[in-house]
Formats: C-alpha cells, structure tokens, sequence
C-alpha cells in the first residue's frame, strides 16, 4: 500500500474504530476492535493500539489521533473538556499527547456544558467534521445511539446540547428485562413503531405504563415478538423526542450514526411534523480527526 | 411445636416466602427462598419446596396454597387466569391442584384484564388479603415492587390495573447502566429525591434527558452519590405517578409493600396533593392465602 502517513481512531465505550490514512487522506486500511473503555484498563489501550497496527504492518513513525472514550477519566488518558459553548476549529489545539509511548499518541478533548450538566466524547468530533465539511452549517444535529446527542450548532460552534440514554435502556429492556421474553427474536414491525410514536405524541405520560402492556400484551393479546421490540423501540423513541422537544420543532435534523438507526429517527421526526436528512457517519468522524490533527500540526508549527 | 396444619406460600420471579401455619392460623415458622421463577425449570419447584418443608421436619401429609409467579407459564405449573372485573373470593375456586406430588399442592390463579392488556401474579392474594381484613374497602390499592401494580377495587372485585416496570428499571440503572458510576454506594438524600418528584410533577416529559443529566452532575458539578441515587429513584416514581394519574388523584391510597419503598410512595403521594396508608404485607399475603384455602375447602365440601 502507499505510505500511511496518519492512524485514525474513534475509540468508545465498547470498541473502536480505527483507519490508516496516506498523506491525501485516502483510507489505506481499516479495523472495528471489539476492545473499549468498558472491557480494558488504562494499561491495556496502547497494547491494543499497537497490536492492531502490528497486524497492518504500520510502523512506529506513523503518529496518531483518537476521539472518543480513550480521553475519559477511565480511558487511557484524560483529556479535559472544552466548555460548551464552543468552537470546534479549537479541538486540535486541546489534544492531550500521551506520554511514555514512542508513537507520537494524541487524543482529542470532549466537550462539558455547565448547566443543564452534560457531557460529550467522541459526537464533538463528528460535530467538527461536519463543520470542515459545511463550514456555514447553521442547526440541530442529533447522533443516535447508545446514549444520543441533541446538539445546536452555529458558527463553527456547539452552542448547547442534551442526552438520552435511550439506546442503552432499550438494550437493557429488549434484552435482559422481564419484556425480553416477548421479543425473543430481531423482527420488526414498522407499523407498530409509528402507533407507538403517535401514541407517545399523544399521551408521552404514558410510557411508564406502556412499557409492561407490551409483555402484557402477548400474554393476553397475543402480540407477535416483531410487534413487541418496535413497539418498545417506539416508546423510547418517541419519549425521547417529547423530553427534546426544543431541538427539533419546525427543524431539518442533521442524523449522523448507524444507517437503521437513523431510519427510526427520521420516521419519527416525520411523524412529529419536522424534517431530517442523514450524513455518513465514517466520513464524518474521519474528516472531524484528520482536521483536528492538521490543526494541531498548524498550531506546533506557530 | 404446635400441629402443622397448612403450608402457605408466596413464590415469585427471584425468591419465595413460606409460612408454616397451625390450625388457628397462627406461624408455625417461615422461610425465606432465594430460588424464583427465573432461575427454578418446572421440574425444580416440588424439590425445593420438599427440602425446604424437610429441614422444618413437616410431613406430606401438611397441604400447600401458593400464589405468585409459580403459577405462571414459565413456572411450576400454569394456574389460568381470572379476568378482570373478577370478585377475589373466588380465587380459591380458581385454584389448579399440582399433579404428580404426594403432597397435596395448589396454586392460585393470577388475574388478567383485556383492555388495556395486563397480568399480575400474587397482588390479587395480597388484595383479596386486604378484602378479608376489610370486607367493605373500596378505593385504590398501589403495590410498589419490581412491577408496581396499582388497583381499583370496588365491592370485594379488582375493577381495573395497570403495571410500571420502575422497581426493575431502578435496578438497572442504578446497577448496571452508565448511571451505576455515579451511585458506588446505597446512600440516599431525602432532598434530592423530593426535587426530583417535584421537577416531574411541573414537567413530566424532562425524565429521558434528567436521567443522563445525573451521570453529567457527578462529572460537572460534583453531585453526590446520595443525590444521584436518590434523584434516579425520584424521576423513575415520578414519571410511574405521571402514568397513572387517574388512579391516585384525589384519593387516598392503601400501599402494600417493603416499607422503605412504601415511604417512598407516600412522600410523593403528599408531594402530588394526594395522601396514603400501608398496610403490613405479611399479614395481609398471609390472609389472602388462608381465606382462599378455606375458601377452596368449603367449596369442596358442597
């Protein structure tokens, strides 16, 4: 392959993402570990790191930049918040340099909000590439997830933002809850996630009690699995957009994350009455981590 | 000690309570289990119930009445349900004699309604308890547990129900989600959780973005783990009062349940404008088994 010239990686709670670039910014090679901050000590991250880019072959000389969980308290190395509202051309310029690594080792800082609390690691990131790529980019971008970002950016900036836990209590409830026995199996039933967003839009206070009818439901009702996990889906879904309802209200919502994920969202803010378009998320993360390094390559050379 | 005379026994999903009874229903003696219906196969349930009865030195000739979960499909043996409206002096009638066991072992039925679907398992013993103790009672019954049911009753019969999941949700997020760092200990604020119910009442749909936001106040503004704690308790109990308006709102509501939990629901009954009572649930489980057993007996004997 030509010469890889930077390592790319968005390293979160539960696994990374890394890619090896040429000096254009072509993606020479690629690797989804299984390894995160949940399943590995600080020690662990730059084993890991090595051993991955052993495999690929990449040299010591090749330096790289990481977003995301690494940067945690718990990560490898802490890298300390921006404070919200804030640029994001300055993500470079707060990279922490790791020490005792003889790679030249770099990981971008999150971004905290002082009230209402919140905090962000790695979305900052995609944020950024999303700006390099619309510099003029001026709204809400929401990143759907295990713990999904609400995010208002103008001028280059994150103004404020806001999360749902909302991907991880529907793992926790699809999977290891009392309701998981109704939903045994991945199917989906699209018209039973729409009932469950127009019924949260009608009556979100009732979501608490929706929850059990849903195993309810199969017992007495006769509900297929399929019907179960995209009416949960649905609920959650859909209570999430009520508790953020400033956000998206009469907006075009920017999705950037996983393609079916994504899908949901945009079913659900056409049942709310907005509008929502979606961006390739790798694309995103690594133009957000190539820009923040020739920043900070800028920066040292100032 | 005294003769023997029935077994009386509350078998849910994590563990069981059984109560060995003489003739003027006095306890004998009583044993806590910590076998349920999620980790006992069918097969199970006699065995542990036979070496349990073994270590008191009771004989097979001592009959068992059991409600709960040991009734349910996935249980000992399936006692169909009730539907609501249903008159709970007819729980005994409705009871299902266990084949293949020397002993002679029967298990009430749970009570199911259509519309909107819902299922309980062992709260219809503990209110046909209530009935016994009170033959005139009518009003609404909340049972705050793992699934808190709350119930009208009306002329000794469960008019209507509905099922939050709080008690399970708390468990998981207070154990086993991104909140779980925020919470080491099992300390507690009384103010932080009396915060959190008032911050639902005035808005009801703020819940999915509250609960990320105590992960952030730990790591913004340093909150501590008895606030954490205590906030998360607060927003799941708020959000189930939310859902279930129409049960508690001017009313004064009968609790069966733990105590500590108990306390927390009559807080926010008093914060929401509404007032409660507890009622001790082991008398009361106790009388719902007893009269059904007699009740069963008499039936019998016509």
């Amino acid at each position: 392959m030509s010469h890889p010239s930077l390592i790319a990686v968005d390293w979160g709670t539960t696994g990374f993402r890394l890619w090896v670039l040429d000096s254009c910014g072509n993606t020479l090679a690629s690797i989804d570990g299984p390894f995160g901050m949940s399943n590995l000590e600080p020690s662990d991250f730059g084993r890991v790191l090595e051993e991955s880019l052993n495999e690929l072959g990449i040299g010591q000389d090749v330096p790289a930049i990481i977003c995301g969980m690494a940067g945690a308290a718990q990560g490898w190395c802490e890298a300390p918040y921006l404070l919200a509202p804030t640029r994001l051309d300055e993500l470079g310029a707060g990279a922490i340099r790791v020490s005792n690594t003889s790679r030249e080792v770099c990981i971008l800082p999150g971004v905290k909000q002082q009230s209402p609390a919140n905090v962000m690691r790695g979305e900052e990131t995609q944020i950024a590439g999303l700006i390099h790529l619309v510099p003029d980019f001026h709204g809400i971008v929401c990143l759907p997830g295990t713990h999904t970002k609400w995010v208002r950016v103008a001028d280059g900036a994150i103004i404020e933002f806001e999360t749902c836990m909302t991907g991880e209590q529907f793992a926790f409830l699809s999977k290891a809850s009392v309701l998981s026995h109704s939903m045994p199996d991945d199917g989906w039933s699209d018209c039973a996630f729409q009932a469950a967003i127009r019924l949260v839009a009608d009556d979100p206070a009732a979501v608490p009690r929706r929850l059990f009818a849903i195993r309810a439901d199969m017992l007495v009702a006769k509900q297929t699995s399929a019907q179960a996990r995209a009416t949960l889906s649905g609920l959650l879904i859909g209570q999430e957009f009520m508790a953020v309802r400033q956000y998206w209200l009469d907006q075009t919502v920017t999705l950037i994350g996983v393609s079916a994920l994504c899908e949901l969202y945009l079913t659900a803010l056409d049942i709310m009455g907005a509008s929502g378009r979606v961006v390739e998320v790798s694309e995103i993360t690594l133009r957000g981590l190539t820009a923040a390094y020739q920043h900070q390559q800028d920066g040292i050379g100032v």
